[in-house]
């Protein structure tokens, strides 16, 4: 395996790492043991990744960051949406 | 700001990211609302990126890589240990 081969798996591999959270979030309709932070510090961090990338002309650097910007984003907003039903989860009556 | 200086930022954003949930899991022992996969391929995929910056040379790669690595093996582990802790979720009575 050439260094470039395994660059290129271990891109695959992060850019679609955020995918089956964001199915399993989307679905279950719940994210109270998810911490916030993680989404937002990534959507920060990936969306500059992407500003880097295009200063700079980096083409794989662009496209590798695409996928977990969109994912961390609609996991920061789930985490918000879905704060509301989680009330099996802390000490307030179920409403 | 210069290219290099956004780049550097998204690193440190990107590094981080994943310590507060690891801090959220450890302290509710609830990993209910977790995909495994999310943590289970950032672990291969950021240990292929240490990889891949040792077999080119590159520092700062392997060092934005250390704290994900660690982190991600971490909620991989915690969401295997703590699935038990989840019955209030299920349809399973409490044991």
């Amino acid at each position: 395996m050439t260094p470039t081969f395994i660059g290129l798996i271990a891109g695959l591999l992060t850019s679609i790492a955020s995918l089956p959270q964001v199915v399993k979030t989307w679905r279950s309709r719940h994210a109270h043991d998810l911490s916030i932070w993680q989404p937002l510090l990534l959507s920060f961090g990936v969306a500059l990744w992407l500003i880097y990338g295009m200063l700079i002309g980096d083409t794989p650097l662009i496209l590798a960051n695409i996928t977990p910007l969109v994912c961390n984003l609609l996991l920061t907003a789930m985490k918000i949406k879905f704060s509301g039903n989680d009330n099996t989860h802390n000490e307030e009556a179920p409403v």
